[in-house]
């Protein structure tokens, strides 16, 4: 069975996103079949189409937070079937076998995950293809289920900008009496507010901008430090168990280290590059604070956090786009201008 | 009771050190007061009679690794009685009621630890001195018990180059089947490998020069791998539960990070300042790595490690020298040519 679908790609880093149309590999056995219905727009989509990050190999689908409708399932299949709702995030495929595959640690498989998109299959060698697209397939094994009653739409992005912040408040055990501080307000920061807010702890914005006060106390945050207002960010001194930092481009940390307590850490979740201006260990020798980073979540975790988003009435704040609009959205995400992520629906492919 | 002492310090930033008669501060009831028989020589002692750090006030007398004979105690400790032989490290007193306080990590005080010198008093506000000298008191508190049958000579620097590796080996859980490495063989270093070692773990040293294998093995090193051999560092992908940098000056971290394993961490322990190169994010992002720093031990830890040492019969590699000769061990040690602590016999203050 040979599908042929249509998309939206980028045919090289200058060309605007444009009308598609490619094969999908074959299904195997193991594999679930989807109509996409919705999928979300993250700041990846637009790096990859770009070539920002210098490993893209053209045409370039994007979308790696596709939500919609099973239509197929391989024989193997016991999971899915069709006609249940079901999502595919940032990954499609890992080794499964190596320490962090046993441990549901896909993102961190030891021979690299197969992203959703630009990456290549590991049993056919055939580019993967992402969600901008009428169909999209994977192992059951990578599929998540949409629990009953979430807001197909606005679960989208909880795909990759949800189980980006919820991996990190999961491992550093935030919950009840835990302090946690979120650096950036967009489509992760908006989510990590919320998550941390969900799972019992005080939640604090880092922010520039002082008229994002009254969004971040609706999206969950107790307290706003302006980052830019030295007073206020040393009256943090010694505060949180967790700072997540979601700002994708370089940026200064050292203000906000001693803003942990001891045996604090700031996490990276958005931004690949050298920390600059250079980061100073004194606060982190003199108070045990760490800096690390985290890279989306595992398979069950993801699962975990969609099951507790339904539970907990959570998903993200969106902007429903037509595909055709996506370069104006790419543009707009680049100023900012989305409260806070595009999803596009994809029934306007067929229109 | 006012006692006068006689001891070495530095006048001033250029000043070499110098005999040098000061009156201690009054015993309070909770004070042990120590006769000094060893002090160990610390690169820090050197930072601050130079004051290289900015914040030495004069006359510095340094040294915090002082072990003696306890010659009086206040009427309140009940902990030591005259005769015991006993140690003071890096610190001499904290706020003791804060949170880091009363979780025996006296070292993060909240309020600031008071530092055996260059530090003042909170009671009296007098300056501290340190242990380059004929007496030495401290409240009970923060005197540590040497265990029967240690070396006391050589034990000396296990309270500040012992302690400063001990307490990230235990904090990071660091036992049978972790696997350690060191950046660095001085004082720190070779205590790092001999107290990994005896823990259990898997030693490898980073080092930069291939004639220290011998020694590192000899120290407890399972392995050795050449920093400036790319291909050496490349084969130690994912290999390390942590990694402690023991190197006091500016140096390139970027290449052990992918040596860390999943949730691996490295941790700082002799450098304080601005990490140059910038340090990347992607293998932490990549390997949720962390990058973290760790400051000398509390109190109840500093003994348990001690207790440790002396059951596994390990202590510091020292050279002995007279305390007349301090000035010149210091430009030794600013060439590293030392195995691997000076221990000043305080006998010799007489002579
Ligand atoms: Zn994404
Ligand atoms: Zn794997
Ligand atoms: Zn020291
Ligand atoms: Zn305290």
């Amino acid at each position: 069975m040979t599908m042929n679908v249509l998309g939206y790609a980028a045919q090289s880093a200058t060309a605007p996103l444009a009308p598609f149309e490619f094969t999908r590999r074959d299904p195997r056995p193991d594999d679930v079949v989807i109509e996409v219905l919705y999928c979300g727009v993250c700041h990846s989509d637009l790096h990859q189409a770009r070539n920002d990050w210098g490993f893209s190999a053209y045409p370039v689908v994007p979308g790696h937070e596709a939500i919609g409708r099973v239509i197929s399932v391989g024989k193997e299949v016991t999971k899915f079937k069709p006609g249940d709702y079901a999502g595919i995030g940032c990954m499609v495929d890992s080794c499964r076998e190596c320490s962090p595959c046993r441990h549901g640690l896909e993102q961190y498989c030891e021979e690299g995950n197969i992203q959703t998109y630009n990456g290549i299959d590991r049993h056919d060698r055939m580019p993967t293809y992402g969600g901008y697209s009428q169909t999209i397939l994977a192992s059951q094994d990578f599929v998540l289920k949409m629990p009953a009653g979430i807001d197909l739409k606005a679960a989208a992005p909880l795909l990759c900008a949800g189980i980006t912040t919820w991996s990190p408040l999961r491992h550093w055990k935030i919950g009840k009496g835990s302090k946690v501080a979120v650096v950036g307000l967009g489509g992760l920061g908006h989510m990590a507010l919320k998550l941390a807010n969900a799972l019992g702890a005080g939640v604090t914005l880092f922010t520039r901008s002082a008229d994002k006060e009254q969004d971040a106390r609706r999206l969950g945050a107790h307290h706003i430090v302006l980052s830019t207002d030295d007073a206020q960010v040393a009256a943090a001194k010694g505060q949180f168990d967790l700072i997540i930092d979601t700002v994708p481009y370089v940026h200064d940390i050292n203000p906000y280290m001693p803003t942990l307590n001891l045996d604090g850490t700031l996490v990276f979740v958005g931004f690949l590059g050298d920390i600059s201006p250079m980061l100073n260990t004194v606060s982190m020798i003199l108070g045990r604070r760490s800096v690390a980073g985290s890279c989306i979540g595992g398979i069950a975790e993801t699962q975990e956090m969609l099951d507790f988003c339904a539970e907990h009435g959570i998903a993200s704040d969106i902007e429903m786009i037509r595909m055709q609009d996506i370069n104006d959205a790419y543009e707009r995400m680049l100023k900012s201008d989305v409260k806070y992520r595009f999803v596009i629906d994809m029934a306007s492919l067929k229109a």
